[in-house]
């Protein structure tokens, strides 16, 4: 039994493995998993001979036979409330926060409490796309030397979650309002999308990833559950009222 | 440059594989040790084949050039004045004190401040001997799950060294901005408040505080300054296009 997760809390943790190539990445990252009790895989788009490889390898773990499939991140966070990108990349990250594993795990422990987290690790090639990083609150990067900044997905996976379970500080409550999940916030951004695109706001702004920009925009509210429903409902109204002015000039 | 070891102290840890099977991990151990800023790789009665295969591969990283190859773990170990071993199992070591990775890499970064440490991993299947054992003075276990304690043993060499170095880089403050003042976030409230009469959403839901709720859901937010400047535009065109949809309503 290792200290601090409970079976509960490592149950809610989500490790997504977002466009991975290399069978042995996918085996190595469900062993890493197991190495430190937990057991939600959940793979978006993998290469998929990779991942029936990787599946049907002698010794594949329990983990990876009841890992998930998702064609897409959006579906792959949806019940989540707190979305974390891993990345090796120092200068790229204009739009995100970055935190070291050690302030990232002490944030994730103390959500995982409460509600279901994910934990995203790009393809051993590019890393996480702009677009998977717009679903992401905010990013987690393991410090690595400058002659060799970036890591093996496993390897990266095992020390990330090595972190999660190392410290077996117990954490006060924090006594917040439970967070919206992916799903809700996804939700609102769309009917943002929608007012935004009636309003004309984005076609006055025209930029190439202006979708990007409003999800990362979103996310950086943190909103809770409830406001999320009070902020979808206002811009319902909204999307409503200038599509009805619409209907009315034509 | 990761900060507490300094150069000469990294290039005073030995990292020695002994008697590894599978030249995947002779690279992949290699890999994590440049990721972490170490140099020093010595590996014991290798597979023959496999480490030719390790050191000959595509992107093989210069510590795999340069690594030393030992015949017997005494001559590994022989600069060295702390020799730590690294296994997974709980129940053997009778003759060894065995230590967390947290107490493990503050001693061993104590002593290489003067001298030389070597860091012993053994072979995938069986682990370090008890012959390669007598020669360590304390253990080193990760603590894993019982349904899964064994670990690749690259992802151990990984944990391990992130351990080491995991203290060592100063985290820049998480990077937060700078807050939106009280006059901007009134600013966007009455901005909001317009449009929300405006779309008639106000109205629909008719209570004696509804402005107050307003006011409060929006410093709810806790908006950077960043992202208030943003939302005011966003809220002042969607005002506006309300109102000019009133306007030729009218």
């Amino acid at each position: 039994m290792l200290g601090l997760l409970t079976r509960a809390e490592s149950d809610r943790l989500r490790v997504v493995l977002v466009s991975t190539r290399n069978p042995l990445n996918i085996g190595a990252a469900a062993r890493a998993m197991s190495n430190f009790g937990l057991r939600q895989l959940r793979v978006v788009n993998p290469y998929a001979p990779a991942f029936r490889e990787a599946r049907s390898a002698v010794g594949a773990s329990s983990v990876l036979a009841q890992a998930e499939i998702f064609e897409t991140v959006a579906n792959a966070v949806a019940d989540c409330t707190l979305v974390v990108g891993t990345s090796a990349i120092r200068t790229r990250h204009l739009h995100h926060s970055v935190r070291g594993p050690k302030d990232a795990a002490q944030l994730i422990r103390r959500r995982l409490r409460s509600s279901r987290v994910a934990l995203l690790f790009g393809s051993e090639k590019f890393g996480l796309s702009n677009d998977d990083l717009s679903y992401c609150h905010w990013l987690l990067r393991i410090p690595t030397h400058e002659d060799n900044l970036s890591m093996n997905l496993a390897q990266a996976v095992a020390v990330c979650l090595y972190e999660l379970i190392r410290d077996t500080k117990v954490w006060p409550a924090a006594g917040k309002l439970p967070p919206a999940s992916a799903a809700e916030v996804e939700r609102l951004t769309t009917i943002l999308l929608d007012a935004l695109h009636a309003s004309g706001f984005l076609d006055l702004r025209r930029v190439s990833d202006s979708e990007q920009r409003i999800r990362r925009l979103v996310r950086r509210l943190h909103l809770p559950a409830r406001d999320a429903v009070i902020w979808l409902g206002i811009f319902r109204q909204i999307a409503w009222k200038l599509g009805s002015a619409e209907r009315q000039k034509a």
